[in-house]
């Protein structure tokens, strides 16, 4: 009767767009890819895992990649050097970078950098620019309709993972494919949290948004009343996205009906793998940063086209 | 010896602004200016002030000023509406009107909604572009350096108030006007007080900014460590810039030095001026509505120019 707990590898979700990229840059543009520069301007070694990781998953796919490790005071006067230069075709920064410095002008001095990342270059997707448009559901850079925004790439990456695993109805039309989905997100980080909660709720899902202090019923950009709790919330949910950052949080599996989506952002698995494979139906994706690589190689190519390429346009 | 104070009508600064205004749409723009829409979207009695205030002063000028009253619940699309109407040249929204209702996405909804203004229609000049370009010292929207960006409205004022008091020196090279002068701002926020810190610093000079809570140093664009007080900071400062919201705060003159130029932004006097006006060579400005006003103006008169008008420039 109940189908048995599966766990997915996001390699599998990853290498069609590993592969496409590859002979895109193989035919289309004869072997010679964008260039992307990775700022690395701190000693955190999971950062500079990351920053080798990214590396040679761009080469491995003829993305040009070069790492420029500079001393946090120069980061800025740096990334505005890439912004201006026209070699330079994407930009990502690895954070973080001054921890919680605060900016005079607001948030923290990482925060300032992720917005000084040229709308052009900001392969994460992370920049006011792109986030402001996300929260308004602006889907085009230009009003002819003809540049897409490019998306967080964790949130998109998340995105690709529900495709996947058929919780996106494509039958329905735009804006309507999760319509009817309900969805709890634990974390409601600028990074993660809150844009995929936007991303989410602007193809029709409800999103239940969950943190220490509070529970959020977001549902086409507008907050929504809700009395239920955390508990509730996720047990009436079709996916559950946790994404804390802390190794000693584990999501209640009383919490998790069958057949539910269970994806773990962090770093630190958020869940009792073992017991949650003990739930009929569920789906369990542990890992996601293939498929977050993969969309910044993506949003790389987006970029590339619309800024940087002219005549022709070939990747959609 | 020592000068008397004195006290300096906001009036005499904006006359030119709003003279060569009525001036340039008449013979320019034969008569026909460009349109500001204000949206007043609550019941605050000094919100519809000033909303029935600028129109007149718009109109006085020669620029078409409409009106629109709209609940608050549909004040995003309505501004949405704006954005995209090519009829509609500037968009000014009369806060607050949300109040401190949070948005989903961070910051308050009045926050959301002046981030939601077009670029191309922003007379106050803060949404987060601008504040963005500002911020990091970027004087044009564009590569070629032909369109400059609209900077907010009122701590533009205060810089038009210290070039008509001489406080500029215009014999230095730009970014340097302000060099050797200190300066102290009794407000952090980020309608006023950050914004006026990073313009006055990127014009070299050294900024206090104080608030309830902390005292910095900014010069450049970067945050110095500093020891003084706010008493220390205020007294060996050449300007003394007050905008505390409330009714019972008062400037402590033991703060203020001879000479001293002060600046209140606030709508409550922050100053005892009868016995500020006993200290020699104060110049002291008490209201800056009027200047703030004809700096929308002007700023809708250059979006006109950046967006709307193609072919020539006339107003720079």
């Amino acid at each position: 009767m109940s189908q048995p707990a599966v766990k997915v590898n996001a390699t599998e979700v990853a290498a069609p767009f590993s592969a496409a990229m590859k002979e895109y840059v193989r035919t289309e543009l004869r072997g010679i890819g964008p260039k992307l520069v990775g700022f690395l301007a701190n000693d955190d070694e999971s950062a500079r895992k990351y920053a080798e990781w990214t590396g040679k998953a761009c080469v491995r796919d003829g993305i040009r990649y070069e790492l420029r490790e500079v001393p946090k005071e120069r980061l800025q006067e740096a990334v505005e050097d890439a912004n201006r230069d026209p070699e330079v075709h994407g930009i990502l920064v690895y954070y973080p970078c001054f921890g919680t410095f605060p900016s005079f002008y607001g948030g923290t001095m990482d925060d300032f950098i992720r917005d000084s990342i040229s709308i052009k270059k900001d392969v994460e997707g992370l920049c006011q620019y792109y986030r402001g448009n996300l929260y308004r559901n602006i889907r085009y850079v230009d009003d002819e309709r003809t540049q897409k925004c490019v998306l967080p790439c964790t949130p998109l990456a998340i995105v690709k993972i529900l495709e996947h695993l058929n919780v996106y109805n494509f039958g329905q039309p735009e804006g309507e494919h999760l319509l009817g989905k309900r969805i709890t997100i634990i974390n409601r980080s600028d990074i993660v949290g809150r844009p995929l909660a936007a991303m989410l709720a602007n193809d029709g899902a409800d999103v239940y948004s969950v943190d220490i202090n509070s529970l959020y019923l977001f549902r086409r950009g507008k907050l929504i009343e809700c009395s239920e709790t955390p508990a509730e919330a996720a047990k009436k949910s079709h996916v559950i996205i946790t994404g804390v950052p802390v190794a000693s949080y584990k999501l209640p599996l009383e919490w998790v009906s069958e057949g539910t989506v269970i994806i773990n952002v962090a770093s630190h698995k958020n869940v009792d793998e073992a017991a949650l494979m003990q739930i009929p139906g569920v789906k369990y994706v542990p890992l996601v940063g293939k498929v977050t690589v993969a969309m910044l190689e993506r949003n790389l190519m987006r970029l590339y086209e619309n800024f940087h390429m002219k005549p022709r346009k070939m990747w959609q």
